[in-house]
């Protein structure tokens, strides 16, 4: 197995552990007009930097989720906020990682943001409003 | 009353002013995931900034609408387009507003602004094309 | 014919070369609101910049899906993708200018972009895949 | 005199109400690389755009703040509130527009604005921080 | 105390607890021009946002980096790299979190961002440069 | 010799191809804070996708000028400005491609890219003025 097969069997790995599905629709797509990239955007982003020992997860997807929201990506938001819930990132903690998006970007991302993972985000927000 | 309740009152009451229900459909739905971070949307922006007196809405109005034609920030657009019509604007100034994004941030976003917009400011275009 | 005119002119025999009638639907739509503004669109652009003949039209399409596709704005993305093969360039140099969006603006524009494109690319994808 | 030689005497004009000297010292900088090009920067924007009836250059100027400070495009905005300062904006509705930039785009560009025109801004802000 | 002056104070102790100075130096200069926007920096970011209890500061620190570096604000990054590391944040984690910038917002501004907090981030760059 | 030493010899030998010593500088401060990253930034854009024989160096100039003039990322744009006349492009079709920046991104990151090339581009705009 040459090296580039096992960046991508690395990247494959993570990605699995990250998303059920979202992530390979988007990719699936693009490889029907551009099979290399859809290889390149597994092994560059999570078979380099994401399996890289440093930071966890969590912290990636953290980060992730903050500069997406910050640059207004909206499909790509979606599919790291799925995947910062499989890994085990709380409802609470996502939505706040987005409120804080206005300070750095203003309001309008943090408001799409926020609109664009409702259903993933809602269940949440429910428990928060009945609180005392 | 305590303070944050002033600046929250002083908010819808702009809010109100403003616009119809345009602003607050995306607040209802984003009230549903992150109810303090829409009442921050109104305390924050309107209660605080709007609110004071240096320059008129209508200053404020020509403002918000030229930075968010510039950054693409289209369903926000569309509803200080509605508030902008709301409190005296004329179309054909808001449509001029638009026009000048085209300088600072190109061809895109004008377009994309103005076709956003196209129902709001369609009837003043109309009579715009009949002058002698 | 004055001057303008004359601009008008040069810009719509470029834009016809370039484009069947995807420049046109975004232009007519825009019209009906700022019937001066869609004139501008064909005077300056096309008409002033297109128009001058330090280098060909290829180039300047090449250059106009670079920039687009890092801005994010897909609607002109896509007609100029549509213009770029009209001139004679071969859907695996748009993909492969789109790839390189990664390294100047991200995985995400340059995923968007080829998603946003999917139609007007896909077949030279599918002989790309059974190439030996 | 033909439709250029027009367009740009009248862009030459609103340029000269607008600015002593700051947006030529960019210009001329700008012309000895693309004489073109420096020439299309009067014709275009000021020629076209501002010389448009429909709305007053302190609109116009407003709009160009909101947007520049939006996007970070600090050279522009530094020689458009001395603009804006040049035809009778006062310094605090000035500081009222690049303060409301925090909502549309976050309070780094608007801290970064404020930071930038220190020098124009400063006067009234003094003046500003003796008010009882 | 009234709640404004609640949110004002909540904010700079958050402030102290982030940052020696710089924050300040960057406020300082602003409320020379705009006093009251120069409180608001305190009051709704860290008055209001940082100071809710969802997510502790370090993780709203490696989401103020991510936001930052991607969108290119290298002021305000380098005051919250400073923050990070005043709250116990590693050196690997910081420049993790920014090559990771390479993924949503290209390679520029992550070598940007790595060139701005050089000094910030050395030390811990030359030990991992000598780890066998 | 593994596959990532060979992106690593591939991606390099490309660089030296384009630039004399720009990019080193840059990538050499940056080595000192994150090594790992100074060599994906030649591993990935150089010796994974400049390497790929789908379309020439000069094409991926055009489409890398264009985009980072966009984006205003002048300190690459510099590098792929001086890189573009290394590999032959002449200047005068390096200064219409930051022109049509114009078109896409405004004026203000035109006039930005042009100034900060200047002193690259200067000698060809010199000879442009003395045409007939």
């Amino acid at each position: 197995m040459n090296q580039n097969d096992e960046r991508y069997r690395r990247g494959v790995e993570i990605l699995q552990r990250l998303s059920g599905n979202g992530a390979e629709q988007v990719t699936n797509r693009v490889a029907e007009v551009a099979p290399d990239f859809a290889r390149m955007t597994i092994e560059f982003p999570f078979g380099d930097l994401y399996a890289r020992g440093e930071i966890d997860l969590r912290t990636r997807e953290i980060a992730a989720i903050a500069a997406l929201a910050a640059l207004g990506r909206l499909p790509q938001l979606r599919v790291h906020v799925g995947a910062a819930l499989n890994i085990g990132c709380r409802r609470e903690e996502i939505v706040e990682v987005l409120m804080q998006t206005a300070i750095y970007a203003g309001f309008p991302p943090a408001l799409n943001a926020l609109a664009e993972c409702h259903d993933l985000l809602a269940t949440s927000a429910d428990t928060d409003q009945v609180k005392p």
